[in-house]
């Protein structure tokens, strides 16, 4: 399959980390999904925000239109989301959200996803044949090795190069095993949501 | 006057900043107060978040409380504020907010600030004297270099010796002026507030 080429891959390439706040399981609402700028691994140059519904599906839309709508845009060269489900099982088509953000899509997870047990979780959620499209248009689950190859994550990918993903995942990932915006798009989403649990 | 002198400023140096979001001038509402806690100038650790009155007299405990019943709390050694002045004239007393968290308070701003200004802004608000009494007891307002002693900020401070505070700014301003935690603090509450006004 043809893939998009970086024609070079810069230390301070503008990523863009998704990352959804926690929920309590029985909670029908909604929850706070968080978009962080970095350059590259080192310095944070922006937040977005928006909101998914609990178990919805609507997810891809959402995100795209969050991206699409930043003054960042411009300057995006990647999207990084934590796995593609957020908000419980409102699963993102990274597929779709390439192709409506004409940004590469990598999803970052640190264990490798269970598909059987995804497969199972959906059966009890309505639309359930969309849901579990949208996580087949993921595709291959890729091991990345991290931290100077001592550690490994898993990837998938779309509309980007398996090389230069795993390269930009690499650079990216500076203080911890997942690239540096997904672990502070992570710590803002839950420092946000401790607020709304709490006043 | 006596003052409490660090033994040693590690690079690694927990450190709290403190700064609101934008809020519309009319708005008689609440404003977001994020705090973020750097490792020194390099590394975000965690955020929390609280909100204050537009205008209001509750910032000091308000934002007391937030670093209080904060995991973080036991880890951070300086609490860094953007200004002494929140949610328009929501006025943080440096020495009480010092006195109720244990932790040594510095307040940094990038303009001299125009007590003059100040003054006069809150002859129009409820409790003036209050308010003024507040901003006095911050003290005197000192310059620091920053980036090669190129630049230069303002700051008040209380619970910390001069020198030590100075090091401080210098050690965590690494990637402006101000000290990275502000930065930050800043960007996240500007990004929150987006939402709230296109959701």
């Amino acid at each position: 399959m043809a893939c998009k080429k970086f024609h070079v891959i810069k230390p301070e390439i503008r990523v863009l980390g998704v990352d959804d706040g926690a929920f309590k399981p029985r909670n029908r609402g909604f929850v706070p999904i968080v978009g962080v700028v970095f350059r590259g691994g080192y310095w944070l140059d922006g937040v977005m925000r928006t909101k998914v519904r609990v178990d919805g599906v609507e997810a891809t839309n959402k995100i795209a239109s969050m991206v699409l709508n930043s003054p960042h845009y411009e300057q995006l060269r990647v999207i990084m989301l934590d796995g593609i489900t957020f908000a419980g099982f409102n699963v993102v088509d990274i597929k779709r959200l390439n192709a409506k953000t004409e940004l590469p899509v990598i999803a970052v997870t640190r264990e490798k996803p269970d598909f059987n047990k995804i497969h199972e979780a959906l059966k009890n959620l309505p639309k359930s044949e969309e849901r579990w499209k949208a996580v087949l248009s993921a595709g291959e689950v890729l091991e990345v090795l991290v931290r100077n190859k001592k550690d490994k994550v898993y990837m998938q990918i779309s509309g980007i190069c398996e090389e230069d993903a795993r390269k930009i995942v690499q650079l990216t990932s500076t203080r911890s095993n997942i690239p540096e915006a997904l672990r502070v798009a992570h710590l803002i989403a839950s420092g946000l949501n401790n607020l709304k649990q709490k006043s």
